[in-house]
């Protein structure tokens, strides 16, 4: 997009790399308070230990820690005021990661067994809960009015969460969902956490009711445009880099955006596509190939990457739009350039 | 106990209505914010709806918004003023029974199916969550640094809510639990969230820190009690009146108080008690008369009987030693002799 030299000057994945470091020790620290068994299931969770008590080889991107603490750097205030923020959202991600793994069903995450699959429903349902109350006691140890405000953020963020998987489940059963019950979805699902995380550290640091705004737009637009490539990458995406078999979301029958779309707006090729959707049975790879060339020609691919962009442009209007420092503002529009410009 | 004339002046049936028609519109409008699936499902849950779409026929007693409106009064606030606490214990009360009754595998609670034996795991566990997170709304929308301290103390109890629900779920699969692991998990799971009940208006209040304390150990040793008289009861309780099977925690084996402590102390009698606790199976009604028999025998009855009623007695030393006005301070030993007084 732009050439501005701010922007060209960050490397996102050191950006990443730094964040990641500030945050986990105080991430540490707070896990090390949980109850003995959330602590070991929360442990290997976040990538820390392995399930034989070896050190773990690290979890992911800790991307919604990296917004929050540079959302405080946004609001002119040492990044470390964003902290307790970066922790909580932090933990609310994977709240939701231990609950939606279970209620989903999936067996894997990054190619390591989920915690209810490895300890059962239980053990999934209350470290989660655990992790959620946490990082609301996280926030609120600090005792500034600002963190009340971002506790309450949080919290209906997370009511957000829970609005956007229950649609998700929901529509596991409908064969009619349309592309904006869909993207209403996503937004609740992807986006909200995301406008949160890059919010909260605004809120943290006392941060204008405007800078504010505009930085929940700026991580609610990346975040939509984030899950527009991982629908792309669930179709098209090379095994090898998503870590998920080759056309899974197919596989699964999944109405994911591209899907819904085509299926909406993709004349005959929609038409033969729905079809496909409503007889369910396992599929060869070349049954699945012929309707990813349904979900193209039926215009989802196209779609969903011109969305993604138009996203990518309202975020960094948002950002544009807002009074910040350059540092920060280089390095948001780096972060999200680099979660969402991957290939597909 | 004592024949205090104010206390003998209270009737605790008429405080928790006066209370509980206080706190439920409330707690309804707290609901109505909810997503459409959560809404539905909690409202069916707190027994406002059946599932037909009639209106229910109300919900349980609701002790804890009663003591949190109380926990006001007791600071010499209006008990208006422990409001948002009263509506958030309530939240967090249901958040961990939606949980549990999934967790448990109970299909039933009072005489009702259970939100996930109608609804599906998934919307057991998002309502839940949705309503942990809306206590956290609700407490923190005052705005006031109270609401955030008193957000703090709900967060840690929701933790230890989760302690013990994890240990109650990990005792199931051992045969050497001891009265003492017993007691901590009792105290995780009914003492914490009635001592934050208990002490929740103070804080909204502004109360003394010597206040709060004192009304916390009020509502964690009434809790203690009141569970103690529930193993009780879940033994010799009459089915018409608990609304569970004769003998039901003897027919699933559950290390009660009574039991666990029979087995430990008990002798010969607690010694036959653990060989057929270690012999999984069905039980006829008559083994199971003789089973809660030598629960009698080996001393788990009368011991749950006196520590029982020593927990009343220090919930009301402590009372006795904070100040407070007569009129709540009534009402508080009144509501936990109503509690704990039950036909055992």
């Amino acid at each position: 997009m732009s050439a501005d030299p701010h922007i060209d000057s960050v490397d996102a994945r050191a950006v990443l790399d730094r964040c990641r470091d500030a945050v986990t020790p105080a991430l540490r620290e707070a896990v090390a308070r949980l109850d003995h068994a959330s602590r070991e299931q929360a442990g290997y969770h976040l990538g820390w230990t392995e399930l034989d008590g070896r050190p773990g080889t690290g979890g992911g991107k800790a991307v919604r820690p990296a917004l929050a603490l540079i959302s405080a750097a946004a609001a002119d205030a040492p990044s470390s005021v964003g902290l307790p923020g970066a922790v909580a959202v932090e933990l609310v991600h994977n709240f939701s990661l231990l609950h939606d793994d279970l209620m989903d069903g999936d067996t894997e995450r990054r190619h390591r067994r989920t915690v209810w699959a490895q300890w059962g429903a239980a053990a999934a349902i209350l470290t989660g809960d655990a992790l959620l109350a946490l990082a609301h006691e996280v926030l609120l140890e600090t005792g500034s009015p600002d963190a009340a405000r971002a506790a309450r953020l949080l919290a209906a963020t997370v009511r957000e969460l829970v609005r956007g998987q229950a649609e998700d489940v929901a529509f596991e059963q409908r064969d009619d969902v349309t592309v904006s019950e869909c993207l209403a979805m996503a937004a609740g699902k992807t986006g909200s956490l995301l406008a949160t995380s890059a919010a909260i550290g605004s809120v943290l640091a006392g941060g204008s009711t405007e800078l504010t705004a505009a930085l929940q737009s700026y991580g609610a637009e990346v975040g939509m445009a984030f899950q527009l490539v991982d629908d792309l990458l669930g179709i098209w995406g090379d095994p090898a880099v998503t870590g998920k078999p080759v056309l899974s979301d197919l596989r699964s029958r999944k109405m994911s955006l591209p899907v819904t779309y085509a299926v909406h707006h993709g004349g005959d090729a929609g038409r033969q596509l729905a079809r496909w959707l409503a007889t369910p049975g396992p599929a060869t790879e070349p049954e699945l190939r012929r309707i990813a060339g349904l979900v193209e020609d039926g215009g989802g691919r196209d779609w969903a990457a011109a969305e993604a962009r138009r996203r990518m442009t309202l975020a960094e209007k948002a950002l544009a739009g807002a009074e910040l420092p350059d540092r920060p503002r280089a390095e948001l529009v780096a972060l999200g350039r680099y979660l969402v410009d991957r290939e597909f």
